[in-house]
């Protein structure tokens, strides 16, 4: 069965699927975009992504392309065509089909949507099989980091030095401050040298994750305690254990760093109960819809 | 007759010209872009263009999608099929399309170039009615606006800022220390309070202007002495003259910054002087091809 993608109104073979050479996310980059993880044919924290997708829209001041139930149908429809219940559904929001010039188009016109899903693994079950490496690179990234557009080149180039380094991710640190902000597609968590789970304030410098959101809700229900707040290079380097979270790493131990053990390199007490904790919210938890 | 664009190896109609909505341009904004002025059909300081966009594309390792007397008789072949000969020629090279993943393809697929090409009005004659106001505005862009890359929705932003303020545009600064860098979109110059001709010096922080380099080069012929350093926001406000250069503006004064004129508001001698300087270097000056 060829896959199939929504754009603009149409379901289309995704092999076919296009859109205009000046659609403005092509030409500007000028577009908002969602993953969000499809689990036994429910979308895992959709509320949160679709909180945050009418945020970052407003931010950039693009208005929603529909209504947020008829989107929800579209996600749906888009997964049930393509037959995926365990996935990552994919959404983009651009400015439309304008004239090149920098700034808004001056007649408005509709802003673009285009959906595709893909099919995943099913969940992990065993979190030593689930681990990763990451290296640290500076934080090359705009001043608006919080608003998740497809202005992703600096992402892209530190996931592929990560890649190269043989790792999965890239921790970004502001090279001004030696301060830790996020993965280039991940939120990031320590446990320090002193055992306390950090991870980073959320401000116009990091994406407000809604793994990370959903995982600080468990943590504070499950009376867990944790620190929001900067940790530096050097906490990092120190720490007993590292973990990233997103829509689609879920909760994901990370044992080496620039090729040093974190902690003793093996998944850590901490990692291991939130690996448990967010696969129950996963698997239909009390945060559930 | 409707205008027709390049895309892949076809010529195409513009209105039907489409890309995959897995091309990386549209994904992660991973792509490269010039726009080259066309004036009584020679391409304006075409070297100069060309030399840039073999940089940027190296500099996020992309290679050439053809070579370069290949993509020379594209460009010419855009302009001759839309039959324009005073225009501007718009080349956007991409990663290529490939599944959705930040790190480049792991099968190298071929980088996708797009070549648009759209009439302009003829050349300005008259100087004072070139000029246009600008605003200033926080440069949020990331750390390498040395790479002209279609990752712009910083610059679409600051553009659009400027168009609602009624004008044409921002001018950025560095916000820790309120050095001016460029405009959103061009080059950025002044005649400071003591007369001397000042922009910015090149480096990480904005992008080498090829209408800048070309103007320079005039400069040094004809023994104009010229700075290149950073100036002030306040060194911008005591300002005799500004003026902004790109391949799109050539030299265009800017009267008035923020509301308040800039000298006595209309267009100074050294502006006046450079447009006619660059006027014969478009009109096939010395440094015609």
């Amino acid at each position: 069965m060829s896959k199939v993608a929504y754009v603009n109104g149409r379901y289309v073979a995704q092999r076919d699927a296009c859109v205009n050479i000046e659609d403005r996310g092509y030409q500007f980059g000028d577009g908002i975009y969602e993953v969000v993880h499809l689990h036994r044919g429910r979308f895992v924290d959709e509320g949160l992504h679709l909180d945050r997708l009418e945020r970052s829209l407003k931010e950039i001041r693009l208005p929603m392309p529909m209504p947020r139930a008829a989107l929800r149908a579209v996600l749906a429809e888009v997964a049930r065509r393509n037959r995926v219940t365990e996935g990552l559904l994919y959404m983009q929001v651009t400015r439309g089909v304008a004239r090149r010039d920098h700034a808004f188009p001056a007649k408005p016109v509709p802003p673009a949507l285009v959906v595709t899903v893909r099919r995943i693994p099913p969940y992990p079950v065993d979190v030593t099989k689930w681990t990763g490496t990451a290296i640290t690179a500076p934080d090359l990234r705009w001043a608006r980091c919080d608003i998740k557009t497809v202005n992703l080149l600096p992402n892209v180039l530190a996931r592929q030095a990560a890649r190269e380094a043989g790792a999965i991710e890239a921790i970004l640190f502001d090279e001004a401050t030696g301060m830790v902000r996020e993965g280039a597609a991940t939120s990031f968590w320590i446990v320090d040298a002193r055992g306390r789970l950090r991870t980073r304030q959320l401000d116009h410098a990091i994406l407000p994750g809604c793994t990370r959101a959903a995982l600080l809700a468990e943590l504070e229900a499950e009376g867990i305690a944790f620190e929001l707040g900067e940790y530096s290079l050097e906490e990092l380097r120190g720490a007993r254990e590292a973990f990233l979270t997103s829509a689609t790493s879920f909760v994901k131990p990370i044992v080496r760093i620039d090729g040093a053990p974190v902690g003793d390199g093996t998944v850590g007490p901490v990692a291991r109960r939130l690996f448990d904790l967010f696969a129950r919210h996963v698997h239909g938890g009390r945060n559930a819809a």
